[in-house]
């Protein structure tokens, strides 16, 4: 039976992304159980999920963070998509990754621009009538 | 005489910090007076002050990457006083380097809070009738 | 009522390092009660308290991490001593940071040496008898 | 004719990771042969032979080092092999990983995790009798 | 129509690296054309032409810096291009990249050096006569 | 007796920065003398007496790397002393670290200029003729 916080951060997480969440977690999940846990009980069950800091707000400064570290890659992606779902539109998650080039460089920001386009063009695919597909 | 630029800078930096943004520009003045005007017409000037991000949502972003950098103290305690000249309470922003915790580890956002409590004391002793003072 | 976690990992927090756990914990306290609890909960009450690992071990993971950041010199300070205490040499500790070196560059390792230097004095100090004292 | 350094450090790196030693070594070698030398010459040869630290805490730390990083993903699945050759067990190795979330932030550790079991699976595979191989 | 900045710029790039400046510049575009614009207009038209410093002594304080960011891979291939385009010979390269390993540690410089490899190797097939390919 | 690598070492280190150099190597000496004679060995004995770069590029390699890091402050002010020890001017390290701006952030560049103007500074001060001291 999972902790309480669990049950909380597995919503929140449901809520913000749920496929890159559902994935996270299963492969965690293989490799450390415990850590698994943890990483829904502690960020998402202890953080995300405080009334302190509406979720638009958290997504525009994890998607900061990500951007300044360089190498989260994975993780940049997947808080793209979430921005998406909770409310930004693609113009502003450009802006705030355009914005990172004064504090992290143009390097960090062009690499997280690029993390960007590939987060987009997958949902437009994604999202076009299967009769297009190509 | 300045151009455009510079104009639209200076005036969003008045906007966001007027204090910490004159004493930046002057002393960078002395060291180099072109990379002073560089940071006014680049940061200010053709970021901050495009309409494609709300300024509140801008501070966040900021104190969120100053925060991941670990280095970039004095930065951020000038960002933190933007932050809160724009809108966002403290309480925000406490909240945003908390979550940086999940992102950059946990010392990153200890020194962080430590410089939002030296900000946070120095406006409550700026804003205190003299009376009180001790 | 502190959770079963804040108390396991007080526990834990307070057998490696009495001094400046309390030290941290209490002004921590001061400026987000709740991250402050945190603290103690994640890392000392989720992870520093897991049997996979000595805690011998988990100081010198703690002493590299903190070496390779760079910035984190108060945390750095205070793993030095908990390293000390939990039963690390002086000259395993000044290995350590020799270590990263390779990893992180001498800088890091440069100015990490020098936190050890002033824990090592900090500790020669408190441990001389009143009457040696100048 | 290589130096006595040399010597010693190419018996080091054998001792702890003949197969990455080797391969690193050779490709190094191709692209600047006197790097190559000063690899083993500083690293191995003046560092990882000394007395001062055991072999296991060593890699302990460079493990540490490594995650903390969050790019040198190549190094780090090369001492993953070292610290299971020395003696870390699977579960000490995750272990440490899963403590850097705490001073690198998660990307950092669910990055280095994937490294982790990569590595894990590698040697499963390897060591498996061949009737078994699909 | 683009700004004087914009057109300096443009030369510049041109100038140190025609074939991945404009490549860069057509995939930003793609991205977000303001920041593709200002991608020219202040590292390339504010600051790369400035007379303060030759062209080949900017390259080796960009190859530097890349390398010790250490997840800018591409921005790196490109650049060493470009220190090739103004002057610096491989083997200059090369010890620019051996020498960051005092200062970012050995990881970062051996995956730098692997990049200059794929770069020097890149440059081999393109210079070498059609009728030896293979 | 030291090896041929630190005196080779030491001769170059005095050749560059005398006056820092004694003082870190005399400061170093006290925390780990081995490491001491390790920072004369690889750095300046094996690296920097090397021909296949001259020293003039080294320091531009150098500053630029230091102002990268963010961290390194006092090895900053000591390789811009370096610098202009071996022959760079005043405007082309601001200029270096002008340009890392790009690369790095404003941050790290304005706190890298800081360093510049302390050392500029102190210059000043120790070559006027005391009569004009005040």
């Amino acid at each position: 039976m999972k902790s309480e916080r669990f049950d909380l951060g597995f919503r929140t997480l449901m809520h913000i992304n749920e496929e890159a969440g559902r994935e996270t977690y299963t492969s965690l999940k293989e490799i450390s159980p415990d850590f698994a846990d943890m990483l829904i009980e502690f960020p998402f069950g202890d953080i995300y999920s405080r009334q302190q800091l509406d979720i638009r707000s958290r997504e525009i400064a994890t998607i900061s963070a990500l951007t300044v570290l360089g190498y989260a890659t994975p993780q940049l992606s997947s808080h793209i998509h979430a921005g998406l779902n909770v409310g930004l539109s693609k113009e502003e998650i450009l802006e705030i990754i355009i914005q990172m080039s004064v504090y992290a460089g143009f390097p960090a920001a062009i690499n997280a621009l690029s993390a960007a386009k590939g987060v987009f063009d997958e949902r437009a695919r994604v999202s076009e009538p299967e009769g297009n597909a190509r």
